[in-house]
């Protein structure tokens, strides 16, 4: 049966990328915790083509997948990514897993457990440069507005907000670590229960440590700065504004 | 060339909705301050369909949006109804704008201009009972948290929420009205332009608001109750609490 | 510390639904071929609200879930409405499972592996009329168009499409069987693997049973209607067509 | 009242970018054929912070737009720029539109008119190295599968495409031209209105010219490499491929 992937490209360019996208699979992830913890991520998977080749042979990136374990650990990404650069013949692989990620958390009085769930992703490349991996975390926060406590009295607006962290570093990086920075970075962590004696701590412990989007990817910032293991990251922040309709965000950007 | 949609249905059942959406168009809706306005509306536009034929005639919804003026006023809304029903020979046609509206709105103290957006839809609908419009409006609120201003000395949690308004009536309505019982039912409405004696004004009144999206949802339907024109409504409330990464919901539909 | 929920309410008017929304959750679920699978889930809780109450406990909702086994049955899911019942003081309890749900299938011709992924969802309610679950599914499928295959010699557009399904009905439903009937209404199945003489025979098979939207919802309904247990359905299908940039839509609800 | 934003900053660290985001806004924009065209704007807008200030003036952004006359042109967009760096003190300041753009346009045979839609994107810099626009299409379009075609005798799965264009350029480009470039590098065109005749031609063309997402990308680099202003560019095709329930991708970014 004709391969006409093999066929001469029409128009002679080398492609960047070439892949699939938006396959959902089941996923185990290391956790710190717990050792191991299931869920369900996106994937993007792809190579770099030559200019000489008409197509990718696609279906080997859904069979590389397949015969590859689903259990993410440094050295299986690694193993993945190298299945999928001898597949496709490739000179640079790429692969990003972007899944939920869940950690039992106790209410701060109560200590009534509660599953908190971060947005995460782990993008991994190989070329003849080597392996690298950068993570990312979305950390839910809460923040409260110096300026409107400032003026206002006691009173002051506060919101939801997310805090988004990627980095590249040296060595091994646990996904906790990067929500742990990125929800000390805000007026308060949220919380998945809350009792009232919960909330009330909740509330005037946020109150306590007020903070404009600024102040949040700073704080980040700095404690990324301070990691002895992180090479690169990318920092930002993302209030949902209660007094608007639109948000408030800020970033700061470092190779270090 | 052969119509295959007339040819008989392999399956002999007869089809509640059929036709198009997704499909994005210019618009102009009637505004009560400025006469007019351009917007941006998503459609959705479809008919019954009969046991016997296998399939409608897709294109003519377009071409009777295209025939249609684009500038939505009652009587040019039944118009395009009623030539939908003519051209596709239905006896139940119904089409749904939804699309962004825009207010221009003065901050409370200082009057600085800003421009408000709503998510607004208007469903009509035409059949062998006659014509009739839901109008919906979502307006972006804010809700300061009853119990946690109960509990934790001056402060409270507050957060971005939004009041979702559908509702049928008799004779005529402005979206005006709706989203003035929407944002007249939270804590504060919010703004796009607020300099900082503004917004001490909102943060300080909001205060003296408090309101749990159950009382929310129960003043818009108080207001819809006591409204001489509305038939029927679905009203509801949704609030991004700022201490959770999860929302809290109410609803309450009544037809009068 | 104040229980400021069990406070009059400042407008009398009772609640149909109050309650949390948008929690993720890992969860188990029944699965016909291997048991049980691990996935996430997006939850809905909620309860109604007699008119004397300001407002409801929010955080046992989350507690509720915090107690449960998260492995979910029929019978554990009845157990976790009668659990929120009771926790709220409620008369009517229900909650809404959305979460993606695999299955491994084999290319049709060379049998390679792979997974495909569904949308679907459980709904469960508790009310003095007893406990009845709502389930739901969304297959991808292909669908030929049968006019322009009719028309335009050999070819004739395809494009991907979604059948979504919904029903109640008596005994015990697998996700798997709906999810046969809707993919057996299109063209054809979709695959996460083919090779190339997977592909063949795909578009040859797909070419063989063109179908319109009304196509694949007719056969759809009709496998309802032939069903000994379903009671109810609403069935419904989306093609994303490929020489429009809007979607064609067809729906069939019926109670038997 | 206090200035709380010129305070000094806690942590003392430049931020590359801070402003607002998710605001909508009605705007004009330059049409080819018309002159000028009514659309909706989601805007972000932003600039740099020295490592000095806590804060930057959030409220000075909407004003800045609110004193503009929401018409974009280049003369008019450079004058926006100027205006927030101006009202911000800052020295880098960035503001991006992103709106869907209506262009009208006949069927291939019957030459009946339907109204096309693309999300287009604007985004502006102004710092000490002077002005740059850069612009962005994305156009849906059709691609027929080559292989399928080659191996499954007449027939051959097709789906729906978006080809993405983003580029700089020296001098006037208008967003018609990307469109144009987008479109002509794909199987087929998409159209709001087909009619049966037009529909046998759409997809005979259509299958005349398949198509990868490789071929797709590769041709939009092509016209784009050629084309005398372009002086950066990134091109990316995504397939919804009709075969699976996952997108196929290419992408090429050249600075010339």
């Amino acid at each position: 049966m004709k391969d006409i992937q093999n066929d001469p490209a029409a128009v002679s360019l080398p492609i960047d990328r070439v892949g699939i996208k938006n396959l959902r699979l089941p996923l185990l992830v290391r956790d710190k915790a717990e050792g191991v913890q299931h869920t369900v991520a996106d994937v993007e998977i792809g190579v770099d083509l030559p200019a000489r080749f008409k197509g990718t042979h696609m279906s080997r990136f859904v069979e590389a997948l397949e015969s590859w374990s689903g259990d993410l650990s440094y050295a299986s990404f690694r193993e993945l990514l190298s299945e999928v650069r001898g597949r496709l013949k490739a000179k640079d692989a790429h692969v990003t897993f972007r899944f939920p990620y869940f950690i039992k958390r106790k209410a701060p009085v109560s200590a009534s457990p509660g599953v908190m769930d971060y947005q995460c992703s782990v993008e991994g490349r190989l070329d003849d440069a080597g392996f690298r991996i950068t993570l990312g975390v979305e950390a839910p926060v809460m923040t409260v507005c110096p300026c409107s406590l400032a003026i206002s009295g006691k009173s002051a607006h506060s919101q939801r907000a997310v805090v988004s962290l990627r980095c590249r570093f040296k060595g091994f990086l646990w996904l906790e670590e990067l929500i742990d920075i990125a929800e000390s970075s805000a007026s308060s962590k949220v919380y998945a229960v809350l009792k009232r004696r919960d909330e009330k701590y909740v509330t005037e412990d946020a109150f306590e440590n007020p903070a404009f989007v600024e102040d949040v990817v700073r704080a980040a910032a700095s404690a990324l700065n301070a990691h002895p293991l992180v090479t690169w990251y990318k920092a930002s922040a993302e209030s949902f504004e209660s007094i608007h309709n639109h948000s408030a965000f800020a970033a700061i950007e470092r190779a270090k």
